[in-house]
């Protein structure tokens, strides 16, 4: 396995901090710039009910335009990963889940960001909304599962982790 | 639609540049912090040689580990995406294709890093090896379709556009 000799901080801001690290490979030493994301990863939550699965839209900045996404968020400090989901999911969509479960994590682009997601089943939902960060409210997206991809294929933007979270959600949990 | 009355620049490496907009939205105006990926964007190959699948395995810097990954990378400068996915084949895994087909263009995580990833299919494989920007030579897992799931499992660290890339080929391209 390759060797990390040395790391170091070249930029650190509100949101992003970016380490540069040496690291030795059989050939040579090489410079790699990671982008560390927020210490305790992220929440991705696909919250079901019946028949029907819960998207959010939101405005992202970086395309400068809407994305579809499900309701998601950072792990607060001294937060379990499902209080986290369960506390975004009150936030974005005004739901509150009697029924959690974590079925995965995955690493967003691991060869440069270190940025972990964890996916969460949300069922049981019933109304209890908390005040979030967001600055307007965002819209919620309620379809029937069996229709999601034909709706996703219309949408312009779509958060790449709604697609991994599927594949799992479908491959791993779907019964 | 949020308004983007300015951006600027707050870092720039080699390999990312960060910039800062002020966006104003219904109630307030606030501050974002985005990454900006290099110029074009990357591909992400599918490579099937019959009933099997080829993955590589490659050390990942930001979790001090390897990943599991398909053959991927960045789209040079005046590189169509056809033509970077075909190089990057003949760099990773030393294999080039006369079958290429674009199915889909993913964001990664619109919300902060404006990054896009195409995900192209590659058939009718056929040896040839280009000398890529590795430090060491690519572990390379070829895989019956059917048990990709199950190798996945078992896998520490995966890069998350395997599993959208999957789903995306499953549910709009798999006949």
């Amino acid at each position: 396995m390759p060797k990390i000799l040395k790391t170091e901080s070249i930029f650190e801001s509100k949101l992003f901090k970016i380490n540069k690290s040496f690291i030795q490979f059989n050939s040579q030493v090489l410079e790699y710039e990671i982008i560390c994301g927020a210490g305790n990863g992220a929440v991705m939550i696909l919250p079901f009910i019946n028949d029907e699965i819960i998207l959010i839209k939101e405005y992202a900045a970086s395309v400068d335009n809407y994305m579809i996404t499900f309701p998601k968020g950072k792990i607060d400090k001294n937060e379990s990963i499902l209080d986290a989901a369960n506390r975004e999911l009150q936030e974005e969509v005004g739901l509150k889940a009697e029924n959690l479960k974590l079925i995965k994590e995955v690493h967003l682009a691991p060869g440069y960001i270190n940025h972990t997601t964890h996916i969460v089943i949300a069922k049981d939902l019933h109304k209890s909304k908390l005040k979030g960060d967001e600055p307007d409210d965002l819209e919620v997206v309620r379809i029937k599962y069996k229709d999601i991809v034909k709706y996703l294929e219309k949408e312009e933007v779509v958060d790449s982790r709604v697609f991994s979270a599927l594949f799992i959600y479908e491959r791993y949990e779907k019964t």
